[in-house]
């Protein structure tokens, strides 16, 4: 059995949310070790996260581009660095780390502006090293099922794509009660100019795609920030037209009270139907044209191969976040194996967003924000 | 007890769909008797019609213009008279019955064009007589509830109101098999310039403002006539703009394989949420923030008077699409006794939907397809 | 169009529950006229019932036993009579209508005591007159699908069957109140030795044999009364042997909290299962060994004949309770109507159930309580 | 940070099943590392198995007696070992580690004869070492939800306990082709007597057990193998006496067609009611008597701190099966820990089923097996 990974990780210090996630995605396969950190720029505070995350004192940086510098000298240095801070801070260590070829795991979205995002690009295109985007639902073996489905043509051409995400965790001002999530993810200067539609909306995007394999050509948007105080936008409507004259709509919201973290999924082809919900994601309701309804569960009859590898335990037995997000761990994994073998990898394991997805997850959020600005007009992505 | 209404009908004659329904709603809480009617335009057919309804020959007329005259004239002459017919074919009989004085019950939409919704209101507006248009999904008693809620002030200050009406029943070229049904609905000349939005985009609409109290002031929307031989819209991506500062979106679609008839309605206010979707009418899911979801069920504890009124056997023994229409029935037959009482009418058999909410239709109409056609600006209705 | 089917009706009247029911079942398909009742053995109610119901007060009756009689002797006399007496009003009156040669239509269960019910098929087996029990639950369009499927043998042979019907309404001593339905379905007087398996139990054990088509022919039970003052069983649980070897569980309960009407099936068969619950009446999930579930839709792709029979509106529309009890009123109109022309049924309107399946219902009971007092020692029915 | 729990492993090589989901559930929150295993008897295939799992060659194993001396003999030894062998080799691993003083994670049942398992007690007894089996489902936050509000009297005194868990994977002789787990599974001289009984039916006994607090005095069963060639029961139907007078139903059942892995939980007290269903354990429906019913969701508002605890990630991210194993592996950690450190454990950790209720578990299938022969007469538990 091949060594496990060696995985550094920037940000998801204490206090943090998305690094722990990542750490149990990490973890879960068992392809990762966590070996090293810049857990947080206040160097206490780094220190102590290492150490109750087990880090060797040596190894618990204060400082990204020192982390870089030293792990990328040692013999036993990461493989991979997972970089989990807020937006504004995914630029400069997703290229500080690219340049030193060490392979890069960036959160969603890509940056906290366009410009910083295409940079990156161009670092990301340039280097050697691998780069992934964790736009994790991607990694739902039945969002897989369903893409694979739609490539195959069992959906006919398509027709309707409607995608929402909604929630409702920012219905009142939690930014000014400090609650560190809602700090950040509505502070423009760490998040980006959007809000919802940044930390949801891509999500939703990025989903349409991932499964239609369409592309959004142009939205209409009418963004709102509902809550008083709000400085950005906590409510996305839009319009979308995808290549191959698809048409669909999109609903962002975290501000629709009832919904704790609704993203659904339906798409309308000439022959069939889809529709899956992020809340219950081990059944795929399908309906062929003429026929009633099928329910395709996870690991049951019928998942295509690409369902099935995504899988770990039988039908019947629910899997859920924190395996859909393994999963993207896991394929990069077998993505970074096969570059460090010098082999083709196997086409499954590049379904991992990559840095395409993360540049056209923030030409969303432009689009969003200058559609909404001309009171909707259209605007190409 | 009272005596029965005598109702007429114009339309409904063999072959038809909408016709029989409205016998069934008039029927089920046996508040009307079907004594008249012009069911058909063709004589015999007309006749046919009137014997299959056990209706006295004397009174199965071949034309409504003779029929509101004799039947005006009669002692025992109808009190109301049901339109049925497609939509071309509601402002001539509308117009003539209003114009002697018996009540009309006209199905939806209004008119097949503007300017004949205008004239209709208007004369409907100048008449003694009252009248209804049977847009009938007012009429399940959990929506009755969800509009008192909002009206209590429960939900609070209404943020967001998603809508959708998806069909699959147009997803071939139906009307080109001679189907009755898809013949005249996609036909402009019959149906009107609208096709999915005018039949079910006006349901969703009339659904959306009926519950919230609000007015949908402006829309942007995206029509579509996906089946290549279509002469109207078969799916409509809309962004709403109510009163009061809310937003929302409409999609109305009847080429989405895997619907049936989803009406499906979210509303998210500032202090709860609620949805409810008419495939499963018996129930309304309501979240109050920070308080877990709810199911108010038909019948069940905590419904509304507005909603026990409307509902006729014990909670768990579930009604449906009829019963819903022959709410609109019954309670209009409240308005005509209290009417011809001149007494004032119990204010909850006035939530049928009238010739404002008739006219409202048409102009939602109007404005999806002129949005639509200057690329999805914004159009006020 | 042949004429209206007479009807009259035996209890019902004001304050009644069931007895409306009936009414709106009768009227909705429009194959009957109410022209007489007993509604009740007081005379004044029996009038003032008459004349909510606009019955000609000469046939406003206060006796059953004059109303068979005079009835019998007009020319245009009732041509069936239903009977929505509790239970041990059932049996007089059925078996003075049928005597006369009036057909009955009888409410569940047949009678109060199995002597009375062996009595009543003597009687209904011996007349020229035709009989119905209002097992409602076979009248739903999904549950004869289900019970096509089995015939045509699409489950294969059937191994377990699940049968369940609980409410929670009499959760508390609701008799001691006054409720009147409560009050009479609690004491055995009225009701029979039977609580909730004669009020609700008869239903599962009906619609178990309906479905299957198997018999149960042997059963172990135990039953409770969890209300402290109750005189009857609220609770049910029992193991049941069903015709060629396949085995399952009935639970009924009348203080299951949470739980309004949910009457649901489950058959599982060598080759197939499916599940249908009242609840949600317009859909039948169906899965083949092998195959991802399917989920039937009333009116949709795939019904069978037996289901399209049954069905007013198109799929989508929800039809419901009343609809279901109303289809045994229209099966029933059709086996008179064959019978007065002397010519063969429709094989379909004869899925009514008839004395035989009263009859069974009752032998269910009495099985039931045996079984429970010997501490649950099988019983054969 | 305290180190991790070093984890030795019996059972569980290369084809096996269960041991793969205790690795992940071990590795899930970082609490163990897997370092020494007998994960087969046949010696190649063990060190295999070792090797695969990156296991030092010197700790892989051929016989877990060896392994039990030598790891207890090793200053870094392992803590704690998970046996996951198949039932007949439960009681031998687990009686020799618990002799050296080393904790035991064992799958269940706990053996596969009550004689084995009442050795294994008393064996456990008398040991200082640390006993858990693994009866998953407990794990789940929304069952530790459940469970806390009856033990704070919010269901008030129990009445009715529905409790079933229906597969499909054994209704057809799938262990006559060979496949590992049905072949073990339905084999008497290594799972024991019970067939569904023992690999599913205690799941099912444990959880009502568990989340009720009560005990099954009493149970009259009726078993059944519908597939010929079978040598174990596939179906159970079961009615149950619980303490304090409650009543109840189980059905098991392996050949239900259409059932993934239905476990299905209803608890109904005098004041509310509460289900549960392991295949969308994210929700748990909870309704008060004269109230709406409630949807408490894992990580949303009204979550007790029992399931808090047993929560990863925020509200509408779907935990699931292997999380809630992960949650015993966690709280046995925290168990050795306390024990280690001879300080009192917290009572949320001591929630993991231990040597009592595996006892139990084979009580119950004892009583199951003995009161079907004797064709369902009551046995006590």
């Amino acid at each position: 059995m091949r060594r496990r990974l060696r995985l550094g990780m920037v940000g998801g210090g204490q206090g943090a949310f998305i690094g722990g996630v990542h750490r149990i995605a990490a973890r879960l396969d068992d392809r990762y070790e966590l070996v090293a950190g810049a857990f947080s720029s206040d160097a206490e505070r780094a220190c102590a996260s290492g150490a109750d995350l087990r880090i060797d004192p040596q190894r618990a940086y204060a400082d990204f581009a020192d982390m870089a510098e030293r792990e990328q000298a040692r013999p036993d240095g990461i493989d991979v660095v997972a970089i989990v801070t807020p937006n504004h801070l995914h630029h400069a260590p997703a290229v500080t780390f690219l340049r030193v070829g060490i392979n890069v795991i960036c959160d969603k979205p890509l940056c906290h502006t366009l410009a910083d995002a295409q940079d990156l690009a161009r670092v990301a295109q340039a280097s050697q090293a691998l780069f992934a985007v964790t736009y994790n639902y991607t990694g739902y073996p039945l969002v897989r099922h369903a893409r694979a489905m739609i490539e195959a043509g069992e959906l006919g051409a398509i027709r309707v794509v409607q995608v929402e995400y909604a929630q409702d965790w920012l219905s009142t001002a939690l930014e000014d009660s400090g609650q560190k999530q809602a700090s950040w993810r509505t502070d423009p200067a760490r998040s980006g100019a959007g809000g919802c539609i940044g930390d949801i909306g891509t999500h939703a995007f990025n989903l349409a795609e991932f499964v239609t394999g369409l592309r959004v050509e142009a939205l209409a948007s009418d963004l709102s920030s509902f809550v008083p105080s709000r400085r950005v936008d906590d409510n996305a409507q839009m319009m979308l037209r995808f290549s191959q004259g698809a048409r669909g709509g999109l609903w962002a919201s975290q501000v629709a009270v009832g919904h704790e973290n609704t993203l659904r999924l339906r798409v309308h082809g000439e022959k069939a139907g889809l529709e899956w919900m992020q809340e219950q994601p081990n059944v795929l309701r399908i309906t062929r044209l003429g026929a009633p309804p099928q329910l395709i569960t996870r690991g049951g009859p019928a998942a295509y191969p690409q369902a099935a590898r995504a899988t770990r335990i039988p039908a019947g037995h629910p899997e859920g976040y924190l395996e859909a997000f393994a999963q993207l761990y896991s394929d990069f994994a077998d993505q970074i194996e096969a570059h460090a073998d010098a082999v083709p990898p196997d086409p499954a394991c590049l379904l991992v967003p990559g840095i395409e997805a993360g540049l056209r997850g923030m030409r969303f959020i432009e689009a969003a924000l200058s559609s909404s600005r001309a009171d909707g007009a259209w605007r190409t992505i």
